[in-house]
């Protein structure tokens, strides 16, 4: 049962391809996500930290049996259940994080600690099988982050499949998060605006963004963002495609949005650089031809889809 | 200002418009977001539990100044910065809740406690006004409701003008959650799909929606929840505008969806029904001239402008 649609600009984006079933209404019965956990068919996406175990051979393997998942010390206290996919129950589970942690897996068998954002830029493992992961990481970090009540600190108890914990003693009910992120291409006529954080490798220009606040609309929140990162005031803002990423859990709202102004005052605790990008160089950072070095993120990111589209002249 | 725009189908929603500066580079300044709070031009926003302190008189008044917000004991530890409109810094706290708070609130002067949701189907407040309550509502629930670390369950402290909780303990840093919701108008020809929620005023229709799951896109959430919902398989999705809706702290992604299916599989735990309207009917139901009483949400609602978009064969 998949809910992505050729329609969909992000159909090639990194974890945005899950053709899981997610079984929503099973979350409510406990003894059935017990049973499917603890049974023969069950599958367990392990990470360790922020990697996942990935099985290596002919091909790469993202769910493991349980004889594995006890090998390798899961827990399976916080093991959300993720869904169902071509017969067996899927469910998440967090192994030790410790310094011998790479040397246990390798161990274990033909297995290797991968980290997500390299899979999706890689593009070896099946679409699906990214997003996957992507849902699992998600949902796994948030039990990790949240095994107390935010409104009391008691320890609370996972419910619900993994899609919500209660508190025993001030019976707060606490559900899984989801960061939407604004990011957008401002354009003005045949340039686009692009900037740099110190975090990115060298030449690289990437699309603006910043989390949408309590408050906000995504359009709101596109033009702040613009305004607080270049000094930039934006006009009409037209949606393109979103992205899960699963770091720990954003929703990546990708729009094309129209300057009204072009002087640029830069954030320099945000960004290193930010200017005004022609078509044509954009043209050639995204193949990674550019005879500057200039480079775009790669296909993977939703910020290559927007600065495509607007060399392509589609919006 | 206004980061709101003309172009913007949400800009005549409810809570939609907000044109606080939200002053994002003084979060880091403790000390001058002390002397704002501390100042003798400081507004305060003052909730008792969900519903905001209103002086009432010749106009409607959100913001207080401190002498108020004493009398009436609000919380100053977890009082976060919303930003400043017209000179004024405008802060948001909380005053007990109890028995006798509508009392105490009334006996300190022309005030009143206001559900938001009045307010904004009501209409005679301005929406910058409505906008900025739902900011300082949705910011002030998450502090009530995140006091103590998720991590470690120690209690946290307000930090970056209360768009931060750091724990002193385990060091956790804590971000305000927004809660991406998709809502869709499932469309065939002439027809829409429209459900009613046991909780609706009689006669009452209105679109489906759902909570965004992690590892998911817009898209992907929209198809899932039509069909869990209506049992209907969903085809291109079409972004049409977004709101905030401070309950306590959602994103409505209101989307305008092909239907590939049209026969019904109700989910009749959260759906008293579920059937497709002909548009002529819908055209009825917005002005509520529905000769059977038939009625769509409120002009406020963004549920209300997807069906309009519809009517007006717009989309």
């Amino acid at each position: 049962m998949s809910f992505a649609h050729p329609s969909d600009p992000s159909v090639l984006l990194g974890f945005a391809a899950n053709d899981i079933d997610r079984l929503a209404d099973k979350r409510e019965d406990a003894a059935w996500i017990a049973a499917a956990r603890d049974g023969e068919a069950a599958r367990f996406l392990l990470f360790c930290g922020d990697r996942p175990v990935i099985g290596i051979g002919e091909s790469l393997r993202i769910g493991h049996a349980r004889a594995l998942a006890e090998a390798l010390q899961a827990d399976f206290d916080d093991c959300p259940f993720l869904g169902s996919r071509d017969g067996p129950a899927f469910f998440s589970a967090g192994i030790p994080l410790g310094e011998t942690a790479e040397e246990s897996v390798e161990a274990a068998g033909a297995l290797k600690l991968i980290d997500l954002r390299s899979l999706a830029v890689d593009g070896q493992m099946p679409a699906g099988d990214v997003g996957l992961l992507a849902q699992g990481r998600s949902l796994l970090h948030w039990h990790q982050t949240h095994r107390f009540c935010s409104r009391c600190g008691t320890r609370s108890i996972l419910t619900q499949g993994g899609y919500r914990r209660d508190c025993p003693s001030c019976g707060g009910l606490h559900f899984p998060r989801t960061d939407p992120v604004a990011i957008m291409l401002t354009v003005d006529g045949d340039r686009c605006l692009l900037g740099r954080q110190p975090r990115f490798v060298e030449g690289m220009y990437s699309a603006l963004a910043g989390f949408i606040e309590p408050g906000e609309t995504i359009e709101a929140a596109v033009r702040r963002e613009t305004w607080e990162e270049a000094g930039i005031r934006a006009g009409r803002v037209s949606y393109y495609a979103s992205q899960p990423w699963p770091f720990p859990a954003s929703l990546m709202i990708g729009c094309i949005v129209e300057a009204l102004t072009t002087g640029i005052t830069m954030d320099a605790t945000e960004l290193d650089d930010c200017r005004w990008f022609h078509r044509d160089d954009v043209a050639l950072m995204l193949p990674r031809t550019h005879p500057d070095g200039l480079i775009a993120p790669p296909p993977m990111a939703i910020a290559h889809i927007l600065m495509k589209a607007f060399v392509d002249g589609e919006v």
